[in-house]
């Protein structure tokens, strides 16, 4: 019996995930989503995956552009990540400081880390792409602080004693 | 320049992502890995991805049994998950209450939620391999609780207002 979409996408509500707002810029413009599908893949070499939909008007934008920037969000840009996610296209770098590092994709100037990418690999499963992407650069915010989309809210993560289990 | 490995981990650990307990069982055995590299890819049709390093003693029987469970933990599961993690592999079911659903890889009873999959494609990335696996059944808990991995440790979500942004 086929899976139920609205099970799974209850199900995927409780997968506790950090929230991400992945850019570009290259030939085909420059372009930036939220997205809570990335993950770590291996460091060697250093590489993570972000899955984004064949519907997104992003996925043709990072396949020709072949470079991206993860900006992992920090509790204080719950405001910013909810106006990115709403945004027009041409107006999602219209709040934040951007700057670049390498390959030119637009880096959140305080982002918990900024990783600045060469996309390696894309694979198709179903209606997304899946982009493997080689991290060429790094930057890492001194202060430890974290946004994940759980039960379809924000929620936030601090190192501190008392948010630990 | 290459990018530092330690570097890259540091990124890596403020990447909050949820943690489970992936398991398999079949022709090749039964086996179960704590991983936090889990992503949702695609509900259509329902598929999700794990990375397990090649180097893992579950990544060929995962590919020999062809199927998997992703137990995706409650914060009542902290130690759970620190028995899985430091047991041997014959001892990874001793905690816990298990079961199964269709496939017969071993699922957590009280699992946060239980997606009971088969492998639908392997791609190999550097030391790891990312298994995509369609969803063929999903039991979904009662009481909304994550477990996430955040800074090299554990915290608990909760859909409480006290813990929103």
């Amino acid at each position: 019996m086929p899976i139920d979409q609205t099970v799974f996408r209850t199900a995927m509500s409780r997968l506790g995930a950090a929230v991400n707002v992945v850019t570009t810029d290259g030939p085909a413009g420059r372009y930036g989503i939220v997205v809570s599908a990335v993950c770590s893949v291996t460091d060697s070499p250093p590489t993570v995956l972000v899955c984004v939909s064949r519907s997104s008007g992003a996925n043709a934008v990072l396949k020709e552009n072949g470079v991206l920037a993860i900006n992992i969000l920090a509790g204080r840009h719950r405001d910013l990540s909810i106006a990115i996610a709403k945004a027009a296209a041409h107006e999602r770098f219209a709040s934040g400081d951007w700057t670049t590092m390498e390959t030119g994709a637009p880096v959140l100037d305080d982002a918990a880390v900024a990783l600045d990418c060469h996309v390696s690999s894309v694979s198709e499963v179903g209606s997304h792409s899946v982009f493997f992407a080689e991290v060429d650069a790094i930057k890492v915010h001194d202060e430890v602080d974290g946004l994940v989309w759980f039960d379809r809210d924000y929620q936030r993560l601090q190192s501190t004693a008392s948010t630990r289990v």
